[in-house]
């Protein structure tokens, strides 16, 4: 599988598509929205460049896609009124993968220039906002262009499957389990951390390269707050679509060797990790780094059952690498399965996602 | 009708798609081609900068979105070789409409990267390839942001269709036409060259903004070598459709007033007429300009009829706006008959497009 050309956001505006089922990744957004602001309001405080380069990566589709940026936007111009100077050219990229569905956010984009000139009138600073589709676990952008990085619900994904998972097909490391699992062995769970730290650092010297110094980042994802991998927090919900799967593997509808050699390219690190890479690749410095605690449902108060909502929210993200590895037809009868197994869990369980935010600046060399 | 929000080619890569009916769009890239490549020496010939801009304006979707990009990179590395220095950082951009299919573009850019690293090795430059979304007649990247422009097949596209011509719907200026004919009214033909002017004029403005002093662009679009804008060679494509319209018009497949209030947003200006706004404008100042003949099928040798390669080709290009004004239903019927009407007329004319190529260099202030 490879994760760059499987791992998208479900496209289109449809009952399964990630537009209308993104309330989590909303809820996200919220939670680290005063981080943001604060980043932001610190990047202005001496002085406002003429210029400045913002990127949101891993932006996706749908109605988040330009919320942040619509977001960013709104603190520069509030910020340069209370200064009383003209507002910066502002240069704003969205990334994600090449899969991406970045026709949907253009077709949003005459809208949010609309709004822009209508809310700020004449005295807003000219905006140009581009796309640059590719991986954030390599260079995206020209060298010192960027003073502010976005990216939210994004850095869990990994570049690929822990490569040592697939070392030996015919005796499968984490067998029956899709991700880390209590009961899989500690290599499962080592090689999930490694290349959690190279995908990170990677990250990190990429970013240094392309933001000024002083630039700033928010980075916001799922995490877990124990320094345990293998904590509910972090692992249960693909605990539960791994029992959903092997179900359907025990009535024949899914053939074993399928869900034994199928491991997300997903890690939930702790701020400890976090901080470690930080400190190794050495270009950044941590402002604050927080976790929050987020209902697998968001917090919605539609009527469905909570199950049908986690199961629909999951089937947004992962539906794509899921369809390339077990094939389109048993995609209705997985979720189904799955919202019961959340329904039944949940009704016994209080477990929340961690999602991590952290705030950090390019130390000047 | 919006232009901007129905001006796209034909999507996706199925029979009547874009990406499969753009010879003559290529051949016009091939044409323009040496006219490029001088003008990027040109660019390199006093130095390399370090960070070069280079655009390419109405880049569409299909096999001709990427090539010219590809050139471009091309005779910037092998003139770096020539001259024994590293070569630049690259800096590229896409613009389109946002209705343009850039997911479609997207998915072949990491072939473009793989390509571009076997055969430049290690050696070649970092390279950023970005989409920028939006009309062209505007401001669309920062402040001399660009060292070279490109457009292809793109600005004999108005940004609407002149005012002035719907401006009494009940008594249509241009009846039973869609563009400039010979039996059209002069204030039609004056309406149309207006609108170019505004177009070009506000085109130059908006790039004598975006590129450094010195930077280049080299354009290329339909025209015509006669003053006279009625001539064959710049309208009789529209003539005819306009012909197969009213032929279903008289068999009430179509409504009247539905052609009669319908004109295309599109313009093919004479060398004098481009001159002449270059001038007033005052920012460029142009290197070369010189008409080619293009067969209304780019010469293609495939087996089908002419008429059908034309229809197809038109079809391409114009259905999504055509679509908007009469529907989807009477398509495959109006360019079948289309294509009738132009093997009729090819049969007894050699008429020939005249595609414009302008090279021209932003003056220092």
């Amino acid at each position: 599988m490879e994760v760059v050309q499987v791992l998208h956001m479900n496209k289109g505006d449809g009952e399964t598509s990630y537009a209308k089922n993104s309330t989590v990744q909303s809820k996200i957004i919220s939670v680290g929205k005063p981080v943001m602001e604060e980043a932001i309001l610190k990047l202005l405080c001496s002085s406002v460049p003429e210029s400045i380069g913002i990127a949101d990566l891993g932006c996706s589709s749908g109605p988040n896609a330009l919320r942040v940026i619509s977001e960013i936007l709104d603190i520069i111009y509030a910020k340069c009124k209370d200064l009383g100077c003209p507002p910066p050219e502002c240069r704003v990229s969205l990334n994600d993968l090449p899969c991406n569905d970045f026709n949907c956010i253009f077709g949003l984009l005459p809208t949010l220039y609309n709004k822009i000139k209508e809310e700020k009138g004449a005295g807003f600073g000219p905006c140009f906002i581009s796309a640059m589709p590719g991986s954030f676990y390599g260079r995206l952008f020209p060298s010192r262009s960027l003073h502010f990085v976005h990216s939210s619900s994004s850095l869990h994904w990994l570049s690929q499957v822990p490569p040592s998972l697939s070392w030996n097909p015919s005796t499968p490391m984490n067998k029956g389990k899709i991700y880390i699992s209590k009961t899989s062995p500690s290599s499962v769970l080592e090689a999930y951390s490694q290349q959690f730290k190279e995908n990170f650092s990677l990250f990190l010297k990429s970013r240094s390269e392309e933001l000024v110094p002083g630039g700033r980042m928010v980075l916001s994802f799922m995490g877990r707050r124990s320094v345990d991998p293998t904590t509910d927090e972090s692992c249960y919900q693909w605990e539960l679509l791994a029992k959903a799967l092997m179900s359907m593997v025990s009535e024949g509808l899914v053939e074993e060797e399928k869900v034994d050699s199928f491991n997300a390219p997903y890690y939930a690190p702790c701020a400890e990790e976090i901080k470690m890479e930080v400190e190794r690749e050495g270009s950044f410095s941590i402002d604050m780094i927080e976790g929050f605690e987020i209902e697998w449902d968001g917090g919605s108060d539609d009527k469905q059952s909570r199950g049908r909502r986690v199961a629909k929210t999951i089937r947004a993200v992962v539906e794509s690498m899921l369809e390339s590895q077990f094939g389109r037809d048993i995609m209705d009868e997985l979720f189904h399965r799955y919202a019961e197994l959340v329904d039944d869990y949940l009704s016994k369980n209080t477990t929340k996602y961690t999602n991590l935010v952290i705030s950090m600046f390019r130390k000047d060399c």
